[in-house]
Formats: C-alpha cells, sequence, structure tokens
C-alpha cells in the first residue's frame, strides 16, 4: 500500500488507521471496488461507482457521496501514472452484534497500490474443489465476505495454473477465482447470470456491452463444466487485468479465438 | 468497546488501532470469538480456544500461541467482574490479493465489551427469509464472513421476534442468526450436524456433552423446518446468553419442557 485515506484524512501511519469496532473487521460488514489506474486515469471509474452505489442498495447502506468518491480517488492518485486504486466502505464502527447501530457513519478507505506485475496475456485454469456457496442476497456485488476466494485461489496456485474456475453447490459454473468467465459458443457470447453467486466484475459489464453493440448473441445464464469444455473460445476479465484468453482447462487446449481477439480489440480502443 | 488489545498492545486510541492493510477487513480473513466474563472469570475459556485452534486449522492459519491469548484475556478483563470478551484473529496486514503473504503474521484483538442487556429466559422466534449459503470449507467455524447473518437479524427485529431461524439454500434448517438451535422430539435431543453452513458454538457444544452424560439419546443430523414445528421443546444456545427455551415460533406454542429444563439446571451448575 502506497498511501491510504480514511474518510478522507491520510492517518498518521498506515498500521494504526482503522478503528478496532469497524464492522468490515467484526463481520464483512461492506463493499470494495478494485480499480486499474492506468495513464494517470481509472478509465472504468464510473462503472466502478455505480457497482457501489447499488452494493449499497442492496446491504442496505446509506449511499455514500460519489462525488467525495472520485475527488478522494483523484487527490490518492495525485501524480502516479499507474497502479491500482481500491476503495473498501464498511458500515462503519459500531458496538457488538450484528445489527447495525443507527447512528453508524460508513468508513471509506481509499488506498494507492503499485501497479501490477506484467503477466501473460493467454492463461491456464483448472476446476477448483472449493464451491461457492449460493445467496442471491449476495450475489453479484463486491462484498467483504471473500474467505472462499482466498481458500479457492490457493488450488490453481499449488497446480501451477494461473486462474482457478469455481462452480457453485449446484454444481453450476460462477466465475474464476479473481475474474469473471465468458464462453464463445457457435458465436454466440456466454457467461453466468451470477443470480446465486459471484461478483458482477464492471470489465465483464463493460465487456457485454461491447458485445451488444457489436450485434454479438449475448446469453446469460446458468453454465454447466461442460459448457466450458465444448466451448470454441474460452476468456477472462477482470477490472485490472483486462480481458486475457484462456489457452489451457487442465486436459483441455484452446488457441485465441477470433470474437476473443475482436472484444479485446474494442476493449482496449475504449479504455485507451 | 471498553478497552482493547492489538497483539498484546493497548493502542493510543481505539479509533486508530488497525493497519488498513489487514486482510480481516479486506476479505473477512480470520476468526472470533466471543466470551462470557462473569463473576471476574470465563467459565467458557477453554472451549473457545480450543474452537479458535480448530478454525485456525481450518483456513491454514498458523495456530496462535494458546498461553499468550489467555493471558491477554486475563490482562484485560482485570478487575471486571461481568462484560463481555471479543477475540478476532486475522491473517494479518499484507498486500493486495486473495493469496496470503507467506511472511504475513496473524493479528490478535481483544477487546471488552460491557455485559449484555439483561433479556427474558424465554424468547420468541421466526423463520428468516435470507437463507445461508451451503459450503462444507467454512461451515462450523466461527470466521467473520458475516454478512449473512448481518441481513437476516433485521428480519426477526423488524417482525418483533427475539431471534430468526435460518434455513440454508438446500431448506434445511441450521440454526437462530445468532444462536444454535435444538429440538426434543419423543426424549431425544436433536441439532443440525452444521456440515454445511452455520457456527458450532462452545456453548452447543457443551450441552451436547452434558446431554450425553445425562443418558438423553442426542442426534446430530439434517432437520427440516417440519421438525422445529412438531418438536415437543425447543430451545436456543450461545455463549453469552446461555440456553434460552423457544416458546413461540410465530403462531406456534410451546411451554419450557422438562429436558430444556434438566439440561439449563445442568448447565448453571457447570458454570457457575
Amino acid at each position: 500500500m502506497i498511501e491510504v485515506l480514511i474518510n478522507g484524512v491520510r492517518p498518521a501511519a498506515a498500521a494504526h488507521a482503522l478503528d478496532a469496532a469497524d464492522r468490515g473487521l467484526h463481520y464483512g460488514d461492506g463493499l470494495f471496488e478494485t480499480m486499474l489506474l492506468s495513464k494517470g486515469r481509472v478509465p472504468l471509474l464510473s462503472d466502478h461507482l455505480q457497482r457501489l452505489a447499488h452494493g449499497c442498495v442492496r446491504l442496505a447502506l446509506p449511499g455514500p457521496d460519489l462525488r467525495v468518491l472520485e475527488q478522494e480517488i483523484q487527490r490518492i492518485c495525485g501524480a502516479a501514472r499507474d497502479g491500482v486504486v481500491k476503495l473498501v466502505l464498511t458500515r462503519g464502527a459500531a458496538g457488538r452484534g450484528y445489527a447495525p447501530a443507527p447512528t453508524a457513519s460508513l468508513t471509506r478507505m481509499i488506498a494507492l497500490y503499485p501497479p501490477v506485475a506484467a503477466s501473460s496475456f493467454e492463461v491456464t485454469v483448472r476446476w477448483c474443489g472449493i464451491r461457492l456457496g449460493r445467496n442471491p442476497h449476495l450475489a453479484g456485488i463486491k462484498h467483504l465476505n471473500r474467505l472462499e476466494q482466498v481458500l479457492a485461489q490457493a488450488e490453481p496456485a499449488a497446480a501451477g495454473a494461473d486462474e482457478g474456475l469455481l462452480l457453485d453447490s449446484a454444481g453450476e459454473v460462477v466465475s474464476a477465482v479473481s475474474s469473471n468467465l465468458f464462453l464463445v459458443r457457435d458465436g454466440a457470447l456466454c457467461t453466468s447470470d451470477l443470480q446465486q453467486c459471484g461478483v458482477k466484475g464492471v470489465m465483464r459489464g463493460r465487456v457485454l456491452r461491447i458485445a451488444t453493440a457489436a450485434g454479438i448473441v449475448v446469453r446469460e445464464g446458468a453454465l454447466c463444466p461442460q459448457d466450458v469444455e465444448r466451448a470454441d473460445e474460452v476468456f477472462l476479465t477482470n477490472a485490472v487485468r483486462g480481458l486475457r484468453p484462456v489457452v489451457a482447462l487442465e486436459a483441455r487446449r484452446w488457441k485465441v479465438g477470433p470474437v476473443t481477439l475482436q472484444l479485446h480489440g474494442e476493449l482496449q480502443r475504449q479504455l485507451d
């Protein structure tokens, strides 16, 4: 972490920044956004702030002032050209117990991190053994309860793959551990509708809009593992790492396909 | 929060106690225990520390030094007679991303809270609409991912009931929002085995041991809502509030039954 603002204030030390009573720590009671800073700007900023505002509605958090957040993001980026900005929004400090204090005010933390290490465009994936619990009340939003992902990320790493693919407890395909998953089959673009679990990534949203505008058939719905294995093309999306083609899923191999390259090209054009 | 220790140190201010990079905040990557301080001691201390150590194994957290935790709990209680001690253990401060830093050391937070407000022995409950996601990798342990409980607790509160009862996504009965749930049917004591979700409470464990020692038939397994509605007796257990009989579940009414009273009496004898 290069620098951090807590409720707009630079703490004397990042190691002593947060309230011990914060509900973000005690219950994961909040949301986060992880944003790419590229060439001095956050190209997907408005998508991130929109998703955050939607998450607040879903968790019955009072909506934050998005203009203040935007100003603080600008402030923490300062003259930096490249990096990652993380925003954490919690239900604030409160007494013990699940019930929120009616008087608590949100905690907002905005931190600047160094750029991610360069990695290959093409990625390899494998199935994770751990499955995601299904809960439509939490599905789609980027909340702070991420133990499933913490446990799951160890599996592909141990097996030498770049990312793990996750099923939910009913055996449906959700996403990769920290990316959304897209398939191309017979020219149509398919991805989970994430009604039961998973995060609706901002890059996922951008790719869906690009595909629709390009006249590609888009299907959001339930996917099974066989759908992935039989797909003509597979790729991942992530707000920081962009769109990356999947070239291997265990024994299955793919070449980078034309729809993947078309969407990647248009994405680069929009975000550059 | 009356007082707090972070890694054994009293912070200059509880409002500036925690590292902004702590994985407890970012991912809920950790565990907690909520312990009753009664007459100057924590009667279930060893049960709590055992569960914490088990949770560390499940989350692949390095085991904490339990003697140090015990000393710090004693230290924070000081001369206090009654209250609630909360222990939060996280995977510590680290960089961005789900993968833990190999060098990170655990963060331990131990806080003393005032005693809980007195409440009636008998409680009323209702079914919550929100259901718990099933994940055997997280079931049973008291981890920091508690958004489901935060959202669920609002339901009984809004309906004037004391506690909410939770089903999982497959429709099985799990527990109450912040208590375990027991049924008595034809003299046998029944409770969920919590293999898919829910927390194995230390008071639940104590009650199971008491019942077994008293020769009561104990059944841990799957429960459906009809099992609860048809039960002869129903009660809740919680480490801070002890054993409380359920006297109403929506339209269904119960009197406090003999098995409930027998277990409650023995529990009081052991913990006093």
